[in-house]
């Protein structure tokens, strides 16, 4: 049992609400049960941080509930955390990949990683100015499906390039003007979704084959952007 | 100009952060150019602060960027804080209405309003319990679509009756079983949305004719309730 946050093992795992530390250490913290358990099932929890015997196939280490506390980052105290390993980075394999522009909110992020879960867009390509990816708030808004797809820090430029070498047709969004994503055919699909305020950026909108549109009420100038993904992955993905 | 925090209008004005007053005084804060705007065209805005000068068609006050500042919830600092009159609640009149039940989450609740006039539903019931409409997160997420639908918060039982009265179809959801929302044929509709944990309770779940579901992947449980309510309103939606 551990009862001080002096601990060392406790300190380096306070440093990981931090992105610096999380991106030197390669781990990253989840919270409560149902992450904790998502976790393991997908073999990337390392150490596993709890108030009182429970019953789970891992070996952990019991702490008091000022070091939860402390580690914590919701406002209702959770019952377990999760130190995990940075998830691996796979080649792109599927003919569905979701290319994010510049997500900046972190709750956007996480919905996106849990809808394109449940649309079979199994590669996400994130760009590199987009939101860290092991931020707390991204992963208790992916619901623990974060383990479950590939998602891959590039820059998006280069990766275009790569999946139009592979006949992949690059789908832009545009609130302006588009083609109804219910005329799209193709089997091989990167779909590029931008920036919250901006949208898709001028050398990325460039390189899109063509722009997708929504069907919607002209009063309304554009769509949450995790919703617009969905939707449009919900018409696109094959299942 | 205003510079004092002790003025009794700024006073009067702080309070509105909370909900208590809000109710009280039947007005609510926004800030942002786009939001007083979408409030001002709408016929809801009653007073403007600014810090200053700007161009628009209606008599601002010139305060202190402390006092700014002090109303904003924001990190950065708004450039105009305006004060609006609760919105008026207007009889059913759409063949579609969405129903919410115990919706907690703001951001959601926001995301959910600025969809549900994009693929018109138009009429919004929001059972008693669920956040607060005019809570400062909610209006945010809204990007000002909440001036432009009907919100009504009400006892939900009662408006399904109500609505069954009138011969709309009501449609639950419910995430281990039920009918492809494609399937759904119909004009005046009642479509009821649950708690981001629960999901729809079960009091509610009862009254309804039938439970829609989301062709998905299933390895993932459910949906967030903001996508999953938009994916079935762009379904549902007449455009």
């Amino acid at each position: 049992m551990i009862t001080s946050l002096n601990n060392e093992k406790i300190k380096k795992y306070l440093k990981l609400k931090n992105k610096k530390y999380r991106d030197m250490e390669e781990l990253f913290l989840i919270e409560g049960e149902h992450l904790v358990k998502e976790a393991l099932k997908n073999q990337v929890l390392v150490d596993l941080l709890v108030m009182e015997d429970i019953d789970i196939d891992f070996n952990y280490t019991i702490v008091t509930k000022e070091i939860i506390t402390k580690l914590s980052s919701l406002e209702s105290i959770p019952k377990m955390i999760g130190i995990c390993k940075f998830l691996d980075k796979k080649e792109i394999t599927s003919n569905k990949v979701l290319l994010l522009d510049n997500i900046q909110d972190p709750g956007n992020l996480g919905t996106i990683i849990r809808s394109s879960l449940a649309f079979n867009f199994k590669d996400i390509i994130l760009s590199l100015n987009s939101v860290d990816l092991y931020n707390e708030k991204v992963i208790r808004a992916t619901q623990g499906m974060l383990f479950k797809v590939n998602i891959i820090r590039n820059d998006l430029e280069s990766v275009i390039n790569e999946l139009k070498k592979k006949d992949y047709l690059i789908l832009g969004t545009n609130v302006r003007d588009g083609i109804d994503v219910k005329e799209i055919k193709g089997k091989k699909i990167g779909l590029v979704m931008g920036n919250e305020g901006q949208g898709v950026s001028d050398n990325i909108s460039n390189l899109c084959d063509k722009n997708l549109y929504i069907k919607m009420n002209k009063e309304v100038e554009s769509l949450n952007v995790a919703v617009a993904t969905s939707i449009l992955e919900y018409e696109l993905g094959e299942l």
